[in-house]
Parts: structure tokens; C-alpha cells; sequence
């Protein structure tokens, strides 16, 4: 039996394009001769659809949509995810279709509602196993979280029969290295049933999330004979036989490369969730403001990878704080890069708004709110320029800036996407060292990389001033935020006490700021946005005594803008 | 057997300073006489404590406090809501407590999980019925949602024996009429079982959320005998005789005043909102911008209501595009409301910024973006005073604009607390006459409430050019947004087809400045927010004929603002 995993770029509520690539994919898979076309989950609507699906109107086109791809594919069998609404209540379900029609309807069992999911929000579980006949092998539909837990999948599968073929139907958001954790779930399958197991996931960007495809066949002994290419369209044809000894699985295409670090896989990520982000919201050019600094570079790299370097606005803004250096390395990026520069110069805007500001006695040009004026002055002129232009607005704040709140609000965060909100400063070295080992030259200069970092909003500033050496706050942020370690913990595992309360202080402070930023891509397993749900008006206070004076009311002062 | 309900406003994450109030107000219901104690759900850790749940040591604190309230509390029998770990799992539960000893534990049944609930993402499903014995009647314990599914409820309780008193502790937020639902749902109870039922609430502002209190007790007829206080804290007492005629329940206080209608209850809810907002937060400030319209007009004066007067610093920010009767009703709003004004005008900062900005070529004084920057450079005094005083900044937008994107993102809609956001523009108005009502004299301007919608930007501007007539406007929102009707529902309810295609188009086109805009009151049963949760990146458009062509690709073109 010859399989074919359709792994396409769906877009959420893209009815007629999503069907339009289904069918194409569709009719390459039946001229290869494949007997088997899976689509991924909800490819019909696209992955993940949220509050539309509350939308009668929606579900319903919908289901024509499926009705209209299955009429359309009249040879084989096609198993693709839709919403179904059925008994009242909706699934997320997997409709199998034979000749042009509609013979079976599987809805997935487990409706994963943590981290950045929430579908007992708007999905029913289903009870019951769904199986159909392709070419005398018994195969087993499911979709996706079902075969992440064994011990369900087992009982729900138990005294059902022999399985030929595990086929699971995903949309499976990427994080770094969750590539391994997969090949082990559909190992644990294979293992499980004695069977093959083919893994179908989704590919683009939705929002915050990227799905990074790779799109797998396994045999009956766990191992993965084929994958789908990563970050990209694809479609995945391998033969199948079962026998006395399980499932043997023959790939039909010489392997793909795959992404051969989590560097590089993280730099693929943003650059398709970039791209993606851009595009399917109308934007064919980006703006951004070009510091001189590592993160406005690494953004404009990746942007210029995902839309073509002559669609990325550079612009540069200096102040009387800025160095000549940083000023000749912002020119430097962009002629590297070969992305357009502007230059708009603050000073003659910022001298007004100062003097205007004086009304109030208490206005001074000493303290925070001067330096915030200068990253909003920046901020507006980006926005003003998109406004004219019609350009989106990258922002290009780090995970570690964004976690404590090292930013100005309407300043540096304005824009619509955070092309690295989810990127640790110290990853963001590593992709910067990454660029340039796979392009073969210096694009990310050496004066860039190698510079203290600084805000440059009053003289002599530096990061360090205000917070911990990068290496040790992005060890606080990956326990408290990624893994919500106590503050005990983290002392615990040899972090300094003093930098570990400050750190937790500024990070439980900041909610509100992250709550007005724009999306970004996802890139660890918890992202802030959907994936971490905080309270703003929140006084729990985590302290390192574990004792019952730690029970306190830490009245929040009023929060300024701290970058 | 004389019970209590300590309806009190608790902050969320405040473990201390809710068992501080917990103690006082048993301490005063015991000296009152009281036998049973009953305070809200998640009591001790406040509603909703979202993901803290998810921190191991939160939990751990979360029941030291426990402990501590109930050691502190050692006669009579008191029944209090918190987060409780057993079994591997948490459950959202409510502690009886007796002579300062837990005696019984219950776990809440049904886990909303739809609108601004995400319960199962948290908590596990309790199982069983749990009763304790007070004064010789059999108490049956509930938590909010148990109660608000009949069907489920008679199952839960079946074949469990005689019940005296359905106590039920809550944390249900307030909408608008939703008092009518509430009191309906305990008839039911109370008709049921034909026994008495208790019903204590939550009161206080949480983000978008607010409590509005109002706890019930209500005999076994159905009939509500007494009621707390609505958006304060209050203790409510009652005794309780059960007989062979079923449950006697006696006021032991004069019944209070509750609101008399809608307008009243949301008024009262955006005070309540908007005062905890601040408070939790650490404001005692607040600072808007006053345009002489009347939605500026509203918040202020909700602001004066909630913080005092001298607390609302107003600032207006004219233009050459401002009328003599805009800037002259600005002062005069804030003369009567008794609050400071500061004046600022802004053409010296636009004329700098109009000539920087013509360092690239398209840009030009004639269009949008040249609107979108004069409400920035508003926004941006707004952030620079407010970084320098510590006061938060209250945005002015109302529900109608929020909907549709009319505003500038980083301008008008830039701030700390919203206060308005839920509200439509024709509630509003009706909002403006009943503070004139209430107030007993002209506090909103007649000529405020009588101009002509503008944003004044451009010379002569309306709203009325850009948008429909407010009436026609606030219709289809409420039929679109409020209860996801189709835009063939709306037509065929009479609304204009034209106007409700171009209003269903912008309103899905601005998910993304909602997404970046300041939380605000809820009033409504489905706010932007937690409530709705959409895409930013979707292609799908709900079109007027039902056939197969609606299925189509409205490719989003850029989205500039659209103030």
C-alpha cells in the first residue's frame, strides 16, 4: 500500500485555498500512485481556528468546503481533518473519503487544553475507534495528541484487533528540539501495536505559532523511515507492507536534509514564522529600526531571509546618545544584508516635545520617562511610516528583555509582529554566529556581536546596570517563566539569591507591558502569550524562605516604564 | 441556624491580606450570632489565580493559609474556597472548617470552561456530594457552575438524602441583567430540592473582570428573602428553619438598596472596575486626556467617582483641527468635575515630526497617517506624564470604536486600564444622562452630549463619515460580537446589507489593535478579551448569500490604522 502525506501550508479560515492545495497535493499523490492521501488535522480550516468555530456560519462552510474537496478527489482514499458538528456538540474530527465520498468519521479522543491549547473550549471527545480498509491493511485513524498518552491510547485501542497502520493526523506547534520527543511518541506507537505508523503534521505560521511539519512513516519496529522536509511544503510517499514479521516501510524519495542543530531549526522557524505572519496578513515589506545593536540586526537577518532584502526598511534614528559606532554599524547590517536604510535623526523632534512637556512643573529630562520619550519618538515615526507606506512594523525585542520588562512601552515594542520575542539573549548570540557560519561571511559584523550591550538613552548607559549579566537572567527566565521554578529552586540550583528575587520581582511586574505587545513567534515550550496566562492585578510574591512569613502583601508600586 | 456569607473583595495572589480579611469579618459574624461562615470561591488565593496555580509553591502557600484562617478561626463552622492538591491533581474546593479544624473537603463538580473561564485547564472534576451538619439542618456544599446545571445537579445529589441548605460560594463575574439569571438559577435550586439556598459572591475588580456581590439566601419556595450589598463587600446574615413546610429563612438586616436598572449597575460596575484596577496596582493617579467629547467626558467622570477628583488629572491636548467649543467644553468637564486640567497643545511637536518625516518621500499631511500621528503625539505626553508623576493612564475608547478599529493604536488606545471598552456608544449616552440624573445637576454638558461624533483630526471630521450611524453600528456589533450571528442573520433582522458587510469587515480586520489594546471593564456577556478569542491571521469572511461562492479569499490588504 502506497501512503501519501500531504503536508501543506494551511491558512485559518482559508476554506477555498486550503481545499485548492488539497487537491492539487491530492492529484500528485494518486499520479504517484498512492493509494492513501492524509491531509493534517483541521486542514480544511486551518489549525487553530479558535472562537470561529462558535461561528454556525463557519462550521457549516466547513463542511461544504469538505464535501466539496471529497467530490473533487474521486479516486483513493483521503483522510483530512475538519470540524464536525454532530449530536449538538462539535469534534475535531478526521473524515475518511472513498471515491468522492465520505465513508467514515473519526473524532479525536484527547483534546489537549494546556499550554497554548484550549480545545475542551470548543471540542466534545470522541469515544470510539475509527478503522478503515486500504489495500487489505487494517489502519487505525487518530489525531494528534491521542498518541501522546500510552496508557489512553492502549485502553482505547484494547480488544479492537489487529492494527496494519497507526495514521495520525496533526497540527503539532514546533518548539525546540520537540522534533526527538515526537519520534518518540510514534516509536512508543509502532511498539505499542506491532504496527507501521504514519504521522502527518501541518507546515506555516498562525499567529504566534510555526509548524514545522517533518512529517513522518515508521515501521513496526519504532524506527523512522522517512520524514517529511522541515518548515516547508511537502508531500511524503512511502509503501507499506504488512506481514508475519510487522509492518515493512519502503520511502519512495531519497532522505531530506533535516535542520542539523536547534539553532538552525530555530532560525528556520522564525524565519517562515515571519514570513508567514507577513504574508497571509496582506504585508509584502516590513520596517524596522535599525539600532547598531545585535537584536535589531538578528531581526532585519531573519526578515530579510523570509521576504527578500528589498522588501525590509531599515531605518536609523539617532540621538545625541548614540555612538558613531553603533550609527556606522547600523549601515553596515543593512548593507550586508542589502535591505534599504532611512535615516531620521530624533533630536529635532525630541527638543519640542520636551519643551512642551514642561507645562508640568515635575517634567525633567534626568530620569526614565526621558529616556522612555526618546524610544516612543522612535516607535511613532516607525508607525508613521508604516501608516504611509503600508509596511508592517517588526519589533525587535529578546525573550529576556521582554520578560522583565526592559523596554518602553508604545516605544520599542510598537510594531505588529516580535519577530524574536521567544529568543533568549543568549541565544540570540548563537543564531547571530549561526548566520554568519551559514551564509560564509560576516553578515552580523564582528563590532556588533562583540559590542556591550546598550539602550544608548543616556550617556554611558548599559544593560548591565540594570540587570544581571545575560547569562545568569536567561537561567532565571528559563526556570521561573519556562518551567515555573520557585524562587527557592532557583537558588537552589546555585543561582544568586539577591539576582533571583529581583529578577522574579521584574518579570511578575511587567505582565502588563507583555499584555499590549504584539505576537512573535514560538519557540520554546512556553512562550509567553497563550502559553502563560497570568494575572496583571496579581500580589503573590514567590520568596526563598519557605515559611509562613513568606505570606506577604508586596504592595506594587506604580510600574514606569523601565528600560 | 443563623448563617453568615463574607462577600469580600479579594485580590488575587494576596494570600495574607484575604485571611486578614476572612478573620475580621468572622470575628464580626460570630459575635453576630452565626453559625455557619461562608466566604467566596478561591477565597484564599482570589478569582481567577490563572496559571499561579501551575507554581508548585503558590499551591503550597495557598493552603498554609488555609491552615492559618482556620487556626485563627476556632468556633463555629466556616466553609471557604481554595486551590487544593490531592491525588496528583488540583481541584478548584471549598474547606469546611470546624473549631479551627478542616472537617471536610469538597471538589467543585463542573468546570466552565467557555467565555472567560479556562477551569479545565487548571482543575480536575470532583466527584462526590459532600454535606456537613449545622445546628441539627443538613448543608449540602456547591461551588458557582455546579449549580447553574439543573439536570446535572439532580444527578449529582440523587439518592444522596435530605437536604436542608444548598450552600453554593461563587466568584461569578457581573454583566449586565445577569441578576436576573442568578436569582433564577437558585429558584431552581431551591425548587429542586425544596430546601433554603445560600449563595455568597465575590465582590471586586479583577483586570477585566468584576464581581458584583449581590449574595442570595432564599427559602425553599424560590423566593430571594435577603440580598447583600451589589459591587461592596458586605456580610449578610440570615436564620434558617427547616420544617415538615420545608426551609424558613429570616433577615436579620433592612433589605438594601440595590441598583434599579442597567445603566446603574454598569455605572457602578465601571466604578468598582476601575477603583481596584488602580488600587491592586498601586495607583492612586490617574491621568486621560479630555477632548470635550463625550467619551473622554464618561471616563473622567468614572474616574472621579472611583478615586476622587483631585486624583483625575485631565489633560487636553489641542490642535488647530480643535473647535473653541471642543477645548471650552474640556475645561468646563473638568470644572465640573472638580478635577485638575492641564492644557497642552500639540502643534509644536507635530509640525517637527510632519517635517522629519519627509525624509521619506511619501509622506504627506493628507491622509491617515498624518491623523494617526497627531493621536500619537497625544498618546505619548499621556506615557511621558505618566512615567513621571506615577499616575496610570486611562484610554477613552469606547466598545462601538474598539470593535470597528476606529482609533490609533499607541494613540487614543494607549494606557493602562480601559475604562470604557465594553461599553457601546448609545449605552454611553445613556450613560451621560444618567450621571446627570444621578448627580442632580449638568455634570456631562449638554453641548457634550449633543455634538456631532468627531475625532477632530482632519478639518471638518465625523465620525458618521468613516462609520454607520451609532444605532445601526451598535446593532450589528451586538449582533456580531455579542452573540456570533451570521451576517445573513443580520440582514434578515433588517439591518442594512451594505453596512453590515463593511462593519463585519473591520471589525475582523482589527483583532490585531484589540490584541495590543489595555484590559478594561467587562459589562457585557461577551467582552473583547478572555471572552473572544480570534485570530488575528484569518482569511475567512462571513458573506450574505449562503451558496458555495461565499467560500472565498478576501486576501487582507495592509492594515493601516483607521482612526
Amino acid at each position: 500500500m502506497r501512503i501519501a502525506l500531504g503536508q501543506f501550508n494551511a491558512t485559518v479560515g482559508d476554506l477555498a485555498g486550503n481545499v485548492e492545495k488539497m487537491k492539487k497535493m491530492w492529484a500528485d499523490a494518486v499520479a504517484a500512485g498512492a493509494d492513501l492521501v492524509a491531509f493534517p488535522e483541521l486542514a480544511i480550516c486551518g489549525y487553530p481556528p479558535e472562537d470561529l468555530v462558535y461561528k454556525k456560519q463557519f462550521v457549516k462552510d466547513n463542511r461544504s468546503a469538505l464535501e466539496e474537496l471529497a467530490a473533487a478527489c474521486p479516486q483513493k482514499t483521503m483522510v483530512v481533518g475538519f470540524v464536525e458538528c454532530s449530536e449538538g456538540g462539535l469534534y475535531n474530527a478526521a473524515a475518511a473519503i472513498r471515491a468522492g465520498r465520505i465513508v467514515g468519521i473519526y473524532h479525536k479522543g484527547l483534546l489537549p487544553n494546556t499550554s497554548v491549547f484550549d480545545e475542551q473550549r470548543y471540542f466534545r471527545s470522541g469515544g470510539s475507534p475509527v478503522f478503515i480498509e486500504v489495500e487489505g491493511l487494517r489502519v487505525a485513524l487518530t489525531i494528534c495528541q491521542d498518541i501522546w498518552d500510552k496508557a489512553w491510547l492502549a485502553r482505547f485501542f484494547g480488544g479492537s484487533g489487529r492494527i496494519d497502520l497507526l495514521l495520525n493526523i496533526s497540527a503539532s506547534p514546533f518548539h525546540m528540539s520537540k522534533i526527538y520527543q515526537r519520534c518518540g511518541v510514534v516509536a512508543d506507537c509502532s511498539n505499542l501495536f506491532h504496527c507501521a505508523v504514519a504521522y502527518c503534521n501541518l507546515v506555516g505560521g498562525q499567529d504566534e505559532l510555526v509548524f514545522d511539519g517533518r512529517s513522518i512513516v515508521a515501521d513496526s519496529t519504532g524506527r523512522v523511515v522517512t520524514m517529511a522536509k522541515a518548515f516547508e511544503e511537502d508531500l511524503l510517499l512511502a509503501d507499506i507492507e504488512s506481514g508475519e514479521a510487522g509492518a515493512q516501510v519502503r520511502p519512495l524519495q531519497a532522505p531530506t536534509p533535516q535542520p542539523r542543530d536547534e539553532v538552525e531549526e530555530i532560525y528556520q522557524a522564525l524565519v517562515l514564522g515571519t514570513r508567514d505572519y507577513a504574508l497571509k496578513n496582506g504585508f509584502h515589506q516590513v520596517l524596522l529600526g535599525l539600532s547598531g545593536g545585535i537584536d535589531s540586526a538578528i531581526t532585519a537577518a531573519i526578515a530579510a531571509a523570509a521576504l527578500g532584502p528589498e522588501n525590509v526598511i531599515c531605518v536609523t534614528m539617532p540621538s545625541r546618545f548614540n555612538s558613531p559606532d553603533t550609527i556606522a554599524d547600523a549601515k553596515l547590517v543593512a548593507d550586508n544584508l542589502g535591505c534599504p536604510l532611512l535615516t531620521i535623526p530624533i533630536e529635532p523632534i525630541l527638543k519640542p516635545f520636551h519643551e512642551s512637556l514642561q507645562a508640568e512643573p515635575r517634567w525633567n529630562d534626568k530620569g526614565l520617562a526621558y529616556e522612555n520619550l526618546q524610544a516612543r519618538i522612535r516607535g511613532m515615526i516607525l508607525m508613521s511610516l508604516s501608516n504611509q507606506m503600508g509596511a508592517l512594523v517588526l519589533t525587535t525585542g529578546n525573550k529576556s528583555e521582554v520578560s522583565v520588562g526592559y523596554s518602553t512601552l508604545y516605544g520599542d515594542t510598537a510594531g505588529g509582529f516580535s519577530v524574536i520575542k521567544d529568543v533568549l539573549k543568549t541565544m540570540v548570540y548563537r543564531l547571530a554566529d549561526h548566520i554568519n557560519r551559514r551564509s560564509g561571511r560576516e553578515v552580523m559584523p564582528v563590532s556588533v556581536i562583540q559590542r556591550v550591550p546598550t539602550a544608548e538613552l543616556r550617556p554611558n548607559q548599559r544593560d548591565r546596570d540594570s540587570l544581571p549579566e545575560y547569562d545568569v537572567l536567561d537561567r532565571i527566565i528559563m526556570g521561573y517563566v519556562e518551567q515555573d521554578q520557585s524562587a527557592r529552586e532557583l537558588v537552589e540550583s546555585g543561582l544568586p539569591a539577591d539576582e533571583v528575587e529581583r529578577v522574579i520581582r521584574m518579570i511578575d511586574r511587567n505582565e502588563y507591558k507583555r499584555r499590549q505587545s504584539p505576537p512573535g513567534v514560538r519557540i520554546t515550550a512556553k512562550a509567553f502569550g497563550k502559553d502563560r496566562r497570568l494575572p496583571i492585578t496579581n500580589h503573590y510574591a514567590t520568596t526563598i524562605k519557605n515559611s509562613k512569613s513568606e505570606i506577604r502583601n508586596p504592595k506594587q508600586s506604580p510600574n514606569p516604564e523601565s528600560q
